[in-house]
Parts: structure tokens; sequence; C-alpha cells
């Protein structure tokens, strides 16, 4: 069988090629976990070269598109989870249709007529007050849907993919502590949402725990964005007995603290310490590189793709809400409490 | 008409609801650049209100996607990109499809099967070296193919998109001799793309026009990527008469200019001015907020989405090649001359 070879491949070629059985070749196109990574990569690398493509199962016609609809694409982690989702769906021979939305009820009117004239395999939304007509909607057209969801606002009856956000609080903070610091100023985020609770319920976890003073001064919300970063970040340092060191539930308000840190005539990690939340890009970026808790956008993809296309070959999946794990990472903007 | 009414609406009342033109409202669908602001904005109003689909012309099969490719979707601008052409498409009832083909022949040949399998109205590239063979197969297929190109490579005989490079250089540079500096080290780019040429040339063209000195010593070139900023970054500043400004040909290369300033106790613009190249979202939030030279990414995927659509309904384009101005973006980062 040569790569250029144009006839359809089956299962059972690849199979038999990548030295395993049909079932777990079927459980690797409809992007199962219960495959071990290394026989999963064999298997898609061999789909791919092969250039296999499926077929509908039960009848239904396949549109060979996943769709990908963010609120606005003006997040910056949005190009995170396309990459995790291209990534799937790129394996199993299906396209990536990303979309806005942007809130308005006429805009996300378009987007279903549109998916609905052109067909989808499946939906994968990341953000959520727009969860439930859309849902309601995709439902009657019989379209499966996911949430990736950051932000870790509770899903109605859709399935959901966050991160371990009170891990993720509890792990910084005890970093922080580690390097000596007691007093820690927390840039929380809007206290609407879950995830800004779970960040800020981890953050007292931590000081409780070490026995540390827990000075509710210290604690004042943002809304994730960099303004909101650099205004409580000032408004913590211009306090009388300001924070050694500052935790923000985003890493653009941590840019936005930097900013403060430096308007001041201080500097990061010589005398304040910053640690964010997200790891984007820029996190490795920032001047001094900033430590941060990673949030899995990438892995969160692709488990939100392989997910929606479980449930489009009608299999039943394990959990509605799946945390993935947060993970600190240490870089050069947290340092031992100056004396 | 009501905003839910499910019949097909026609051009001609759109057009008399708009008070325009049918071939208005027609051009306004194609994507032509021959309407008012004004009236393409309540023309699209009107075309998202009422939920207008376009059918195919000239008995083409339309398959209302659009596909936008990428090398790797690692790269900071693809988002800004993305929300451009997406915003076109989302207008004209078009889904946008986003790839990433990873530079491997295999990946290209099950991309383009794919392509095939669920057909295309026109492909977007956002990368260079992939076009021929890919081109190539696309014309076989009779898709048309427009380039986004911020690297500025010469596009063969595909239309193009790029910015004003060389304009951009001149601007960054004039910027920094207007603040009274006169030696400005040059972190260009890599020097076999066409852009890095042009933006150098700006740099030099602006020193000459001033009669400041050109130290080829000043100018080394990077690959665009962050760690490249800092080597040259450090190698400018360990000079035995170093520069007092730096201009760097991309944003990363910038902020990884910014981190060998403060990994030897300099502050950027206080000792050492930095200006970019791009204006990702980024450069608002670094500290200092970074001036640069600001590349119209999200309007070059919205003029690149029109002119695949165009090319679609064969029409006819103006010009292969277009680049969009470049515009000086001043923040903090850049400041007089210290004495």
């Amino acid at each position: 069988m040569g790569a250029d070879d144009e006839r359809r491949v089956t299962i059972t070629a690849i199979a038999q090629e990548a030295g395993v059985s049909v079932p777990t070749v079927s459980r690797v196109l409809n992007g199962r976990s219960d495959v071990a990574p290394g026989t999963r990569e064999r298997v898609e690398e061999l789909l791919r070269h092969h250039g296999y493509r499926r077929r509908g199962s039960r009848g239904v016609r396949r549109a060979d598109l996943l769709d990908l609809v963010f609120n606005d694409l003006d997040s910056p982690w949005a190009v995170e989870i396309i990459r995790g989702v291209e990534d799937v769906g790129h394996a199993a021979g299906v396209g990536t249709v990303v979309s806005a939305i942007h809130s308005h009820s006429t805009s996300t009117r378009q987007w279903l007529q549109n998916l609905q004239a052109r067909a989808s395999d499946g939906v994968i939304v990341v953000t959520s007050h727009l969860i439930p007509p859309v849902h309601a909607q995709l439902r009657r057209l019989n379209v499966p849907v996911v949430v990736v969801d950051p932000a870790g606002v509770p899903a109605t009856d859709v399935p959901s993919i966050g991160a371990t956000n009170w891990a993720g609080g509890l792990a910084a903070t005890e970093h922080l502590l580690g390097l000596g610091h007691r007093r820690i100023g927390f840039v929380a985020g809007p206290p609407h949402l879950l995830c800004s609770r779970a960040r800020l319920d981890g953050y007292r976890a931590a000081l409780e725990a070490a026995g540390a003073p827990l000075d509710e001064r210290l604690v004042q919300a943002g809304d994730f964005y960099h303004a909101s970063g650099f205004a409580v970040g000032s408004a913590l340092l211009d306090l009388d007995d300001p924070p050694t060191a500052i935790f923000a539930a985003s890493d653009q308000m941590a840019f936005g603290v930097y900013e403060a840190v430096r308007q001041r005539g201080l500097r990061v990690a010589d005398d304040v310490s910053v640690v964010g939340f997200d790891d984007l890009p820029e996190a490795r970026w920032a001047s001094p590189p900033l430590t941060t808790v990673r949030q899995p956008l990438v892995e969160m993809g692709r488990l939100a793709a392989r997910t929606v296309l479980r449930l489009g070959q009608g299999e039943e999946i394990e959990a509605p809400r799946v945390e993935l794990a947060t993970e600190l990472v240490v870089r050069d903007s947290s340092a031992a409490r100056p004396r």
C-alpha cells in the first residue's frame, strides 16, 4: 500500500499494518481515550499516511466538519484551543470551522443557519452564557455539543472540559509561601465566575494551611484583562503595608501588575514577586519571564474534539464534566521575599 | 419581513430596504471594495438580520466554506488574521475552516484530500514556501487561492496581500532619530525573507536621510522569535559603544531585547529605547508598553477573504499584489536619548 494509493484504505488494513486489533483502530478513530499513547500515535500516523477517510456511522450523513465557536476572537488563548481541536480534527480527516458569534442574537441565529445549511459533525463552544439557546437549537439539529470552558462556568446538561482552578490557586500560593512571603496580594477574577471563586479559595486554603494571615485588604477583584491588573496592582502596592508578592488570577492581569510595579520604580522579582494564571505564550516573553499556573489549553481543545467526535458516533462519555490538571510553571518573576 | 422569517430573502428586497441598487447589494455580497463603508455596513447588517444566504453563481456548487491555512498555528498573529477572515465570511454566510499543515508533505496531501471531499469556495494561505505544490493542486480543483503574507515573500502567480514593510522600517527609525538617537541598533529578520530586507532598507534610508552614521556592527539578524531578539539585543548592548536605541523587526524580538536590557540592570526607555514591528496585542501589555510598527493583520485577513470570494465569483481583481499601510504606534518604550 503506497502513500499515493488513491484506493480507500480499510480499518482492517490499518490494524494489520499497525499490529493492533480492528477495535483499537476504531477507538483511535472515535477519539476514545482508552488507547495507549504510543499505540494511538502509531495508528494516527498510519491513518494520516494512507489518507484514511471515515464514513458516516449509523446512516448519519457526515459533514467532515467540526465547529469551534468563540464568543469573540479577542481572547489570547483562542489560538491555543484552535490548535488542539485542529490537531485531532486533522488526524480524523475532519475540518475545523472557527466562528465568533459576538454575543449578538442575530449573529447567533445566522451562525446556526449557516451551520444547518452545510451540516456539522459536532460543535465545541468556547464561551458560556450562550449555551442554553444555542444548545437547544443544536439538539433539534441533532448535532452534539461540548463546552471548553477555561472560565469554569457550570455547564447545564452539556459535557464540558475545564481545568483544576482550585488546585492552581493553591499551588501558586504555596509557591510564594515557600519563598518566604507572608503578605501575598491576590488580584481575583470576576466574582460571578466559578473559576474566580475556585482560584480564590485555593489561595485562601494555602494561606490557612501555612498559618499566614488572611488580610482581606490584600484581595481585590479584576476582570481578567490587563487594565484591571494594573489598577488592582497599583492599589495593592500603594497600601501602607503593601504585599511583597502578588498573585493574579490571569496572565493579562499579571502583566498589568508588572506595569504597576515598574511605574513605582520597583522591580518585579527583586522587589515584588508576581505570579499569573494561564501560561499564555506571552508569559515566556515577559520581562522577567512570568511564573504562572498553566492551563492545558491545547489539551483541552484536543479532548473536546475527541469527545464531540465520540458523541457523534453515538458513544456514551464517562463524565459530563472533566477538569484537566493545572501545573505551576516557575520562571523568573517570583523570588525569595526581600529582607 | 421579520427577523425570524424563514423564507429566502431576495437581493431585491434587501436593496429596497437599504435604499440602494441591486448591483450595490451584489457588490457587498461579492466582497468588492467599491462600496462606501457606510453603505456596506448597512447592507451587511440587513443581510445578517434577514439571514440572507447566497446561491452558487455560474452553476458552480457552493460549499459555503472558506479555507484558511497556516503553516503552524504557533504564530502569535494567527488569531488576528482569523478574526479578519471570519468577520467577512460570517457576513457572507460562509464558514471559515482553519487548518495547519505543518510543512509535512503527508499532512498537506491529507489536507487537500479532506478539502476535495467536502469542497471549498476558496483558500487563503498564510505561509509561503508551500505555495507552489498546493497551488497547482488547488488549480486542478478549480479553487481560488489568495496568500496573506506578513513576511512579504513574493508570490508567484497567486494574488497576495502584504504590508508596507519598507515604509514601516523608515517610520520607526525616523521616530528614534526624532528623539535624538544617533546610534540605533537594528535586530533584522531572517535575511532570505524580502520583508526583512525591506525593513532593513527603510532603517538605512532613514539614517542616511538624517545624515546619521551607518555602523554595520549595529545591524544583526535574528529569526523573528524571542530568543534571537534576546541574543542580538545582548550582543548590541555589550558593544564598547552600545546603541542608545534598538529597533527590532518583530515584536517578539523586541520583547527579547527588553529582557537583555533588564538583565543588564538597565531600564527600557530610560536607558535604552526599544521599538518593535507587528503590534501584536502583547505590545500593549508589555511593561513598558511597546512602541511598534503596526501591521494591519485583521484588515489583511478581511481583504484576503473579500478577494477570494470575488475570485470565486469569476471576477477579475485589480492587482496581483496589494500592500496595506503600516503605522507607527508610539507607546512608552521609546524616549529622548539620555544625556
